[in-house]
Parts: structure tokens; sequence; C-alpha cells
């Protein structure tokens, strides 16, 4: 039976310093939960702070949204952290964002890697437990956001997590579930018309057409959306 | 005699990795002079090729508009450096920016410091000092931007460095020439009705008003504009 | 009458990446209550897992010594956050050490602002404020670690906070309590001859020689050492 | 005929703030080329500052060291930058070094890639090309130093620039000349009894041993030295 309701989640918070990025005003009345940047690919304390404010009055589910310590790549570049560099990074991201949640009196209940980080994390079983046991260890009621299939999502359930399995509404999926990269033409989705149906489909049918035309199976328990896709992700000048 | 033409200066390449920060392509078509952030407070190595590439191809003079390390603070934020890591910091920057001004085959003119720097400098000779040795160290020929009547403009003349004396188009200043800090009320001035014929006096007749009604003497051997004032774009958060 | 012990507090988790800085792993066998580096100032996130363990299996009081953003400096440069700024940057960086603790099944106890950053507070009511609002906002069972009588010790009781009284074994203090600062000369006491009698004065008798020779009080809770004074602070090579 | 004098060149300068690293002060006096940090993966402006003084008062020949933007990795995780990321950011760091040697009268010589970038430019053509190219735009004159061989000679000769073959005293390779990861046991050779013949038959002979025992032909225009192997200073961490 097809689910009445879908999570959408969105990543907020990115921007930084006098830099801004995203319309987070405008996309918290759309969505249902926010994955709040940490300060390391994008956010600062002060936007952490006012992004948590924002996603709480709106009522969202709030995450973590960890990410590689690159700001000048917005967490995109690979980068061949050890595992528990990668671990211990993870943990610092999830505690600075959960402080102020609790200003706010509010609950962190999910995390989900950013970028980079979140396709490594989705084949490399190392970064995968790394993850899995940085997020049990600050509080094993956490949800794990990732791809259904994916190793994060393997690891995640070995530690005893909820896993979510997430689908992208404008990006073009391999047939194996993961994404398309970034730099290959056709990784993002721009056009509107196909984008809706394509992800009606997943959330109801529980299936989509990948890259090379194979229908694959997806789980759909949040959709991932962009504040700022279609059109080539632009970056909106404030 | 008032000058047949007036150098108009304007801050560029202040993008960072995906922040988009400006709009350079347009403004390069209205000023004479470029003053390039070097990577601290803003700017990256590609922002800063392409920028140069921008500066030159437009027929702009290029200048070095180092800062303090202060990224997530845009080089506004005081920061109590000891003179001889601003001088280093400087020389360093200079030395950054130069290397892609001998890429495109043009020579880089001035070196104007940025925010904060640019303020203490004016103000303190043991900073003042250390910028003017490191403009020297690199380049005697380079002139060396600021405020007619600083402390940066007498260090610049005890090395034996051309100054240009520079005043703001969109900014209040204090009687004694320096600038009203931005974070006060009427620091930024976004009329461009009494914008423009200020200018045109601090150029034509070398006066103008300061915040407290005086009437000075100011030398204007360059106008700093900003391509962002007044218009869309916020230096303030969130 | 005078405590039957005395509470001994040190900096710890001071590496960074290959970077190794003081001596932990002996310290530890000598004092009370460990302030660790948030990776502001110093510090990172492996560091910060192996501080937090180490401190723990020694049965130390584990604490959060938040700084500014400026690893360059140590965290020992005045910079100019706006008080907002300072807030969410201290409420980030206990976040960030509190989620180690949660790892190792210890309790967060206190807060002590580092270097510039302690400082600053200690004389600046809107910093001072700012940094225990957020102590507070974390958990108001922190207990703040300032010297007695400074802005932050009034802000942190405004705040009903608990404030733990400082005094440094090797640092030379003014007549109002403040520190003499790093860069004057006799600021750093290096002969732990007259060293120890004068930090057994302060505990027992809450009285010191001010740099002017005045005798001053003070409120010793905690007595801050150093892991590699005397000597001119040394920074071990790794 | 057996060279009568090799080149030996040591990284210098990877001190960072108060975080000291290396023994440049004695290292100096028994080597002919400084690989000098700059500002990325180690090294500060100060550092620098002091580090071409002290190079050029020893009569070294002076070359640039860029890395990786990873100061916590120290540049030795790989990082996946695009082509025109590596090579302005190789550009940027030259210049910036380049700085230092005007201001004490010296020249530029070389430049040798740090660590992970060095390994990545000795198989990643689109990545050799980069750094080639901005050797090139620098400088024509300068040489690159790097392994005989690699796709980063190959760039190299293709720009016209002159390569320096390198081996290095302490690493093992394997049977294609390529270093042995840091990460593997092995890869580190602490035994001064054997490093000294091995490397005199490399500058001798040409030829060393592979790791897999296969005897390999090599070219020893320069031999890499480390100031800390074997010995006190441990870059592993913790």
């Amino acid at each position: 039976m097809a689910p009445s309701a879908v999570d959408l989640n969105c990543d907020m918070g990115e921007s930084f310093g006098v830099y801004q990025l995203g319309c987070d005003e405008e996309i918290v009345q759309f969505v249902s939960s926010a994955n709040i940047a940490c300060g390391w690919h994008a956010g600062d304390p002060l936007v952490m702070d006012r992004t948590v404010a924002l996603a709480a009055a709106g009522g969202l589910a709030i995450g973590a949204d960890p990410g590689l310590p690159d700001l000048a790549g917005f967490g995109r570049r690979a980068m061949a952290l050890a595992p528990d560099e990668t671990g211990s990074g993870v943990l610092y991201q999830i505690g600075a964002l959960a402080a102020f949640c609790r200003k706010y009196g509010v609950q962190l209940k999910h995390v989900k890697p950013h970028g980079s980080l979140y396709n490594l994390a989705g084949r490399d079983r190392a970064t995968a437990l790394a993850i899995a046991g940085a997020v049990k260890a600050f509080d094993p009621a956490l949800i794990l956001v990732t791809r259904a299939g994916s190793e994060l999502a393997k690891a995640g359930r070995e530690y005893g997590l909820r896993v979510a399995g997430e689908v992208f509404a404008d990006r073009a999926c391999n047939s194996d579930g993961s994404l398309v990269p970034r730099r290959l033409a056709g990784s993002v989705l721009a056009d509107s018309e196909s984008v809706v149906p394509r992800v009606v489909r997943m959330v109801r049918e529980g299936r989509v057409a990948a890259v090379d035309g194979q229908d694959i199976p997806v789980r759909a328990d949040t959709v991932c959306v962009h504040g700022d896709t279609p059109g080539p992700r632009r970056w909106r000048r404030g």
C-alpha cells in the first residue's frame, strides 16, 4: 500500500559568513525534514543557530548534515580520511549541531552525511561503519538517512539504528541505486515536468528508471529536494 | 585644476568555492582599478585566476587586496596580529596574486589592504610600517592605496612608495578622514542622489562633509566604489 | 578554613593533525580537571576523542576549552567577534566536545574559555553574557571557570551558573586580578621555587602579590597549571 | 660515470603557529636544497619568511613545496581536486613563496609537490599537466622535482621544463618506482645501516631494490631526506 504521506528532506543552513546560499526561509514551508550543515563543508555557528530556530519554528524534523572538512569544495570533493578521522569528525559535527537543538528545546532526529561523504559511505564499508558508530555513540535513537541497499544502510542496521531509505527528486541514479556523479552530464534533473511523476512513482511504486534505462527498485522513506533546483544549480546571491 | 579623469577602484574576486559574491562581470565595465582578494578574507585560487583574467581583459589596473585571515568575518573583524605576522601575511598574499598576473602577462600595480586591516593600518603605525615594508619588499614600484593623512600613507612615503589618496563613494567619514565603522548607523551611504555630487566635490574640490557636519579636506586620487551598494546584495547576515 | 584539597586544572588536547603539543599522558596523573580544546584554536576531532578517553580513564573532571577561530594564533590573538558570534561559537564548541563525553559515558562538567577569549570575557560584559548564555543554553549544571571578580564571573552568576574562581600557578597578575598579557616580560613565572609557595598562599590565604607589589585578594577554587611550564613555554616536538 | 656530488633535498618550514615541526636549523647544514611548505598543508607566512631566510643564509637552493589544502592531514590525504583547482592552487603557493625569495634577494629554483599531491601527480596525467602548466606560467626556468618516469616528469618535459629525477633515502618503492604508501608496513626505512648504501647505489649505479625484490633502474638527480627519520619526531598521531 502506498503511504499517505512522504517525508521531504532538504539541505539547509549552507550559508557561511557574508556568503548567502539557498533560500531556507522559503523552502521551510514545503519540506518536512531539514538536514543542517555543521560548519565543515558549509554553515557556521551563527547560521546553524538561525537555521535550527527556523526549522524548529516551522515544525520540521531536524537532522545533522555532517560533511568533509572542505569548505572550498563544499564537501563535494572526495577526501581519503581514515575511518577514525571520519568517525570522530562526524561525531564532532553531530554534537555541535545538537547543541543548538538544546538551545531551542528540540530533538535532533536524524543524520545524513553530505556530498562526497554520503557517496563514499554508500560504497565503502569502513567509512560506513565509522559513521554508523558515531551516530550510535551520540544517540542510538537517531535515524540514519541514506540510500537503501548502500553500505551505510547495512552498517546502520548492524549498529541497530533505524535507517530511512532516501531517494533524490532531482538526481539521476545508476542501476545499483547510487547517484550519478555531479560532474557527469545528466546527473541533475532540471525538468520539473518529468521530476514530479518520477518522484511519485518512486514513492508509490518503489521503482525508478536508472540512467541506463533499467527499471530498478528503490525505497523512498524520504525524498531529498534541493531548494535551488531546477535550473542548473544556481547559487543564489544573497 | 581639477583632474580630467579620476581613478575608480573596486574590490573584486570575493567569491569563494560555491559561494558567489559581487557582480564582477558587470562592474569591470565601469571602473579603472581592481582590488582583488587574495584568499584570506575572500577569494580562492580559481576565483583569483578568473578575476585577474577578467580585469586584464577589461584593461583595468590590477591590485592586491590583502586581508586578515578570517574568511568567516570577511576580513572585517579586528584581529590583533603582531606586526611581523601582518607583514608576512601581506607579503604572502601579494605574491600569490602576482603569480596570476604573471600567468596573464600583466603587471601588478597597486596594493590596498582590506577591511579591518585597512582601518587598523590607518591609525596604527606599527601595522602601517609592516604593510609598507612588505609592499616595498615585493616591488618598490607598487602604489599603496590608502586614505591620505593615514598612518599607512605616512609609512608608505617613509618607504619611498607612491601613495594614492583614496576616498569612498558610499561611506561616511569622520572629521579626521577615517571611515565611520560599518556597525554604526549611517556608515554606508545608500542614496545615489547624494553620493554622486559628493564624489564629484571630493574629486574636483578636494573637500567633503564629515559625519559631524565639518567640511574637511580630502585627497581623491582614486575613488572606491562598491559593486553592491545600493542594490540587492547584503553584507549583513541572514 | 583552608580547603583540604584544591582542584588543579590543565589545558589538554592541544595537538592538531601531525602537530604534537603538550604532554597529556604525563600531566593527567597530576591534575584533577582537564580543559579540552575544541578544534578552533587547537585540537581536532581525533585528538578530542583520545583526550576525552584519556581524561575519563584518569578520573579527571572534563571541561570544554572553547577558543577563538584562530588556529594560527592558538586563540591568543584578540578578535573582535560580535556577541552573537561569540555565543554561537562557544555553544558549537561545547556541543562538539560533549559528543565525545557521550561516547565515553562521562559527563561534561565545566567550561573555561581559552586564551584571548578568556581575557576579553573577563573585562567585556557583552562577551561575558554571550558566553554565559551559551553555557546555560547547553546545560545549566555546567560550572563556569574564570577569575573571581571578572565580568564573566558576574555574567555566570546572573545566569544562575555555578562559577569556580580560578588562579594561575605560573602567571603574574595585575592588581585587579587580571592576567599580565603574555607579550609582557614577567608575565609567565618560570621559577618553581617561588611558584609553589605562591600557589599555596593563594589557596590557603586567598591572597597573592600582584605584579605591582600590591597584595590582593584572590579566590582559588581551582588552580590552572600548564603541562609545559616552567621554562619559557616550550612547545614540545612530538 | 658517477656524479662527484649529488643534490640532497629536504622539506622545511613545516611548523605552523605555535606548532613546531622538524629541526630546520640543524638539517640546513647537511642538505643542498630546501622544499619549503607554502601554508596549505603546513607552514605559515611567518614560518615561510624565517625558513627562506634560513635557507638563503645556508646557501641552499630554495624550492616551493605546494600541497593540498589540508592542514589537518598534512597534505597526505588524497583529495579529488579538479585539474584547474590543482593548477591554480599550485600557482598560488609558488607565488606566495616566491614573494619571500624576493624579500631576501634570492631566486626560487625548483618546485616539488608535497605528499598526496606528489603521488597523484606521479600517476594522473591531468593533475600532472595542471602542475606543470602552473610552474611554467610562473617561471619557465623553474626545475620540477619528481620521480623520473612519472606522469609529472612527462608533463614537465612536454611543457619544456627541466625535470630533476628524485629518489627517497628513507622510503621503499614499488617496482614501477612509485613510493609504497605510508600506511603500509615497511614503507619508511628506519635502519640507517641499510639506508646509506642503498642511497649510494641509487646515485652511483642508478639502481635500487624495489619492495618486491626486483632490482629496478632509478634516476637520482636529487635525493630526498627527511629530518626526522629515524629519530624522535613521529608523524603518526598521539
